[in-house]
């Protein structure tokens, strides 16, 4: 789920402290579990004020995840790419005199399918993309890599609580589809105007509380043998059904 | 390029040519340069009576790629699963009663595209896909894990030339259509009918002798700032676009 390189770990006390004062973007926190002196108290302190994620771990599991091998209870995973907010990516839609795009990932674990799906909204002309703070992957080098630079282009926005900004972005005139198998095949439906795509986990799909968010539920019409598509090209797909019906 | 996994691999020259003598199929041949003795002549001589292709290597690079360390001067690679003919897809096109719809690959080197291009192609109904011998990846374990299954229901078939492939399957009344970005936008493309659909290398696209095979160039509107899509998307989207022709 997430790829350990060496430039996106940051160990130790002081070096975490400053990767949080200098205003490095902080993916994850891992943390002694039981650890509550003064330094540690302000680390965590730090995280919080930022929202980052948290993950409490036992002495054994740190010491895997330690590259340098000198963690002293914490470890920061920091982001490879800085996050745009949700309102970057509407100013996007603006700035082009367009009906917002959004794609929105509910739960993409894999690097190389957010990789792949950042390269494919750049394409589509998606104005950016909308992730979960929790359980997904962000944007780590690898994810870097696999977007073949659209990751320089294409705004990512890294959100608490997906349901929640779905709720806010339809105050703002967007209707939501989300991919499900058990959805109206996507050529009948109508998926012109301002218009967020939610796909969801590679396993899972999208969750109960997000789908029933949505306003339609669309499928892909599958005549194969077995369950689904990969998530990077079931997303593809429906974009591409977005962006035909957009140039009728 | 080639994912080595122990079970992929029959090192020493009693094993390779038990290999052949029991009808293994062998994607790939690794000699030492130089060497022709006996057993070996006799190794590349079933090989090129298969049509496998050989590789003449050095002694240091024979030595890496050696997992158990007593190769004799020769590594088979041999296939995860096995190959299809050409006439095997045809024909599952017939047992359907579907005009044939088959998907042609002019040198995928990604396991991972591989794989998940199976995936799609069993979901959007294709009934095989054609594969090059040469400068491609073949039927690995990893491939077979991305496809999720589907490489146990959709044919793929491995061909010395995919230009004469193509000419092969045009007397068959089959039209092909390649994705290249100077193409005509798919969605104005008549994409119904006995198609084959070409899908280029990740890097280099299709290559001119095949492209001047093809009938119709297809592109995919690009509205981004970078080059291109990943392969297994792009063939994703071109796919389902005569999926839903199809369906018209």
């Amino acid at each position: 789920m997430e790829d350990n390189f060496k430039s996106d770990i940051i160990e130790g006390r002081n070096a975490v402290i400053e990767a949080f004062r200098s205003g490095k973007t902080v993916d994850k926190l891992c943390v002694l579990e039981g650890c509550k002196d003064g330094p540690i108290n302000t680390i965590i302190r730090e995280a919080k004020k930022h929202n980052v994620m948290i993950k409490f771990l036992k002495k054994e599991r740190l010491d895997q995840l330690s590259v340098e091998g000198k963690h002293q209870g914490v470890i920061a995973y920091l982001a490879a790419y800085e996050y745009a907010q949700v309102e970057d990516i509407l100013q996007n839609a603006r700035d082009k005199g367009e009906s917002p795009f959004v794609i929105i990932l509910d739960g993409i674990e894999d690097p190389h399918n957010l990789g792949a799906i950042i390269r494919t909204a750049n394409q589509a002309g998606a104005h950016g993309i909308i992730i979960p703070k929790r359980r997904a992957v962000g944007l780590t080098s690898t994810v870097a890599r696999t977007s073949a630079g659209a990751i320089n282009y294409t705004p990512v926005a890294k959100v608490t609580n997906i349901a929640q900004t779905i709720e806010e972005l339809k105050k703002e005139g967007m209707w939501f589809v989300c991919a499900d198998m058990d959805g109206e095949v996507m050529y009948n439906l109508d998926l012109k105007g301002s218009i967020g795509l939610v796909i969801g986990n590679e396993g899972e799909g999208v969750s109960r509380l997000v789908k029933d968010k949505c306003d339609f539920v669309a499928s892909i019409p599958m005549k194969g043998d077995i369950d689904s598509l990969n998530a990077s090209v079931a997303m593809g797909i429906l974009s591409y059904e977005i962006v035909r019906q957009r140039m009728l």
